[in-house]
């Protein structure tokens, strides 16, 4: 069983490689009436498109999406909601040289194995431009939760061991890291860009808050709300952990410094993230997400060829040294298609 | 759309509640004429079970477990399997004096938002015991796997901050922690048994090593291999976080210092986890998660009553000052489930 | 992927075998609140249960029903409920000596191609007797829809070709044939015993009618309610074919003849059978359901052996020499399966 | 939970309106390395298409597929394909006079009831045109049935109540009908050619045959071989009734005249149409649908506009006064998407 849809109520599925013809994805599940216009769908994807700065990469995609099905005259309609952007820049050539090499940390290898094939042009359903797809869904469950009143901001919390220490949500769109914290967002920058200078790259974390979600969301015992989101994070490219509320610090507490207690006033603390027993408690859902550094650099490595034979490799394709700041509209759009999933699952559960 | 399925070649669906009559679960899609026995079933569960030790719960169940379908002479059928456990010592009469309460860092308030509803009695689904069928079920996906030569081991990592420094599998079920390291166990047993007369709990990590998985599973771009494992791992209650390899470490690293390089003799280190691109790589898959202290303590805390006023609460049921040991065989079982599919998955995709 | 489970928000999954332990089915997706109790669902057991009349099968299964999970203080909870049937009267023994042969008509071959294996104890899976368990999650959904003013009525309408001519429903359930008119019941009565003595069977004709259902229920293009409709009633034992409306009958007719106008009081006619494109009209909904004759006959029959030798075989089980009538509880409860559930997708669509 | 997704480890998901942009489908499932070009499956759509003789619309749509994911260098990858056509003889202008009117035995009435919305441009979604997406993803299915050794025929039985006496599967390509009987084609011919000149329409029965599929497929209890083909079929628009094997004559045989025996030589006949117990026998797979005269006919009818208001309605649209022959091609391409799926779910279940 092919695994490139996603959701239950609020459905999608995707299509398309990276120097393919086109990349896109179905959005099943809307509901009619809602007011749909390519400019909507389009701003998210502004936010995760390459060449916004000189951290990123320099291909350039204006990534412009088409609605080809599911609305007409301005509404959708209740049918399949198809979403295209057909690649421009798209350059096969450049891969030719490292076509029969195993690119260190990239899923080349694993792709081989597992279809006993290879599109070695950029990686194919393996790059990170898949997420655009994410991101031109995502912005249709974000505009329905808008209108139900929730709010989903991701930011960049650390890059190389550079943490943010505040959040000014104003600063986010304002720093090419896309940082909650414009003071660290400079020291981040700096960090970023002397691994790009070095032909290398860098890790990082990117945080995501969640407000407005009434308490109630998530399906137990095994959608819970927290299951989910893991699932949607982990299942973009480059992350490699995920941890909710205090997370990997709660291994170190006692029970009676973690429960979060309850007043009159509501829960007096928010170490749970948001989530209890997997269901949203209606306060804010908080998690973070590690993501690993852009695994083609330009620094010689050691590797194979599809011979099994020693051979050094240096990518110089166009490579964005810190992937934090695009992940960040895609870790929003997954975080929005799974709420607006099971806002719709929770409504359907208590007709 | 309810939750209590997982999985999709080797599918389960599980039932009950801590204190009503059982629970257990339908395994659907077990090759026929496997050999099959409830001892096969009893051993995992024997694991999971309360009372094993001082810093156990001693709530007594047995949890001896039928196999009420799908099994003929000994063998499965290829169709659905049954797995009960009667539930024998429950004891709803203990939680009548918390039935009006909330308690702090638990399930209770957020299944009575979500379902308009409440099962006071030891939390009802949302109790550990539920993953008693998960237990069961998993022993199943395991035994197949030992048959296709892969092996799961988790273990207790650390607890309140103890961390082991070694991995001796020898020792994890000779001490009341699951600890894989021995000296460390009794610096974690100290930690456990000093929560415990405090009335107070403690949380911990569990690491999980699978061995034998081959290259190539893992169905991108959603049902990852990492995702998948997430999810699963996300789905027991307790937890609150999950890394692969270096995880939330690679955030802080360079492309150069994170990338595992290929020889000839196959990858130079692991810091992936042993899955790329969300397939696995055919090295040990190496994942921890983060378990959050047990809610349930007998501390004084704040909280509030069903009709919103303020109270004081102490739990003093049967509980758990530390449940890693016990997720332990939860966390294999689920992994278990998670590969077994996997590995159908991909060789379904072949054919 | 095995095929136990039917439904999407409201789901069940089904187990047991014939001469096994128990059968039953967990039913996902309940609303919680709902009254319910064992009685709710041994009602609409009882109509499908044996021993009924002097042409239904004299195994004596009480077909007692308990609800183990999923119900607390007589409400539904939310979570899934697991109704199990303990059998009684298995008796395996009655079925050695048939053990190496195939019976005629039935599943024994086409088990053991498919399984490699074969459950011989009266059929396994492929027995009526595994209907038990979807009449009873068809209570829950029947006692729902009777909320929502829905009513599902299903009767015998022919039997070895004499059919009933006119809808009586309160003859339904005083015949043995459940036929809608007395006195082709009749007709039909004597048709079954004068098979029944001569040790053969008979088949036949049942139809279901669908009142109260909104305009608006089905999902296109796939999920449209006849497919779904269509799918439920085949996936019962025994069926071969069904049609809406005019049905075969239309395939003759011209578009002038076939199409329901409507007026400003509804529609003129109903040839449709209250389904179009797929969904639903909010007229009546009419279909029917070509039942063959059982297989199991005493009547003397060619075969073959496992090792594929010639053979005759009689069958002296315990079988009904028309299924019609304990179909048609199967009928009512797999329509209202899937009315349920689609009801559900429509509030959730607009939601 | 919307419906455009059809199978389950050979999976389509559909798109597109009969005249907005385009109309399409992503397949996913398709093992890696298979050849596949844009004829394979055109030759498929141009059995489909309209214009193609004086009894099918004049519509003229070129149905031209592109490919735009899924295969590189002519072959396979194994992630998912998607399929496209752009709508060029698109003409919404001609559908203005009755955009406020319900045309009698169309969906127009219950989509506006379902999603409170209507494209009244040539139906939309619920327009035939929504099945050259189901043909361009069963060419595929086809081309991996034929490499197994399977071949699904199709043709149209009976066209108002003149029935084919024969199987002269040459014949069905060379007469505009596709009966497989030329004499009864001719008939049937002058049948629908009256019907065309009174502005009328023509109900009729396309049979399917399916040889070459191994014993073992069908998935009990829900996903039985009937029940998936039977929903497959009534997913089909203007479908109103399937019957396999003997069908609704079953109903009126004795056990003794309906059941198949065995011998040395394999199954003595073939009643049950090549599937017992929802698995398919080895033998010939054989069913048939009903197919209801297209609603859309030139004659005065009495119908009701937006308002409830009586009106009279004639359709001059470019339609089929008969739609079996192509059809034909539709219920060859589900049959093909369900035995695919089944065949790959029967070797994912031994594995």
């Amino acid at each position: 069983m092919a695994g490139n849809t996603f959701g239950t109520l609020f459905r999608i599925t995707t299509f398309g490689e990276s120097h393919g013809d086109a990349v896109g994805v179905i959005v099943d599940g809307v509901m009619p009436g809602l007011d749909l216009t390519e400019a909507d769908v389009q701003k998210e994807l502004d936010r995760r498109k390459p060449g916004q700065s000189d951290v990123t990469t320099p291909r350039r995609e204006p990534d412009t999406v088409h609605i080809l099905s599911g609305v007409f005259e301005g509404k959708t309609t209740g049918t399949p909601i198809l979403l295209i952007l057909y690649n421009q820049d798209a350059d096969p050539s450049a891969y030719k040289e490292i076509k029969n090499l195993f690119r260190p940390g990239h899923a080349d290898y694993t792709y081989l194995k597992k279809y006993g094939y290879r599109d070695y042009r950029g990686s194919g359903r393996a790059s990170g431009r898949e997420t655009s797809a994410r991101v031109a869904a995502g912005a249709i469950a974000k505009k329905i939760l808008v209108r139900r009143g929730a709010a989903i901001t991701a930011f960049t919390l650390a890059v190389g061991g550079i943490a943010g220490k505040k959040f000014a949500p104003e600063a986010i769109e304002n720093n090419p890291l896309r940082a909650a914290d414009p003071e660290a967002a400079a020291a981040m920058l700096e960090r970023v860009t002397k691994a790009k200078e070095a032909g290398d790259s860098v890790g990082g974390v990117v945080e995501c808050r969640i407000r407005g979600v009434p308490a109630g969301l998530g399906e137990p015992v095994f959608d819970k709300l927290e299951a989910d989101l893991a699932k949607a994070m982990l299942s973009i490219g480059a992350t490699k952990g995920i941890e909710f509320g205090a997370g990997f610090k709660a291994a170190e507490m006692s029970g009676s410094e973690h429960n979060d207690e309850l007043t009159e006033n509501g829960f007096a603390s928010n170490r749970a993230g948001g989530i209890l027993g997997g269901i949203s408690t209606g306060q804010e859902i908080v998690f973070r997400v590690a993501v690993k550094p852009t695994s083609s650099i330009a620094v010689a490595q050691n590797t194979i060829d599809l011979e099994g034979r020693a051979a050094a490799i240096q990518t110089h394709g166009r490579h964005d040294p810190c992937i934090c700041p695009r992940i960040v509209p895609v870790v929003e759009a997954m975080a929005a298609l799974v709420i607006e999933d099971h806002w719709k699952r929770q409504e359907a559960l208590r007709i």
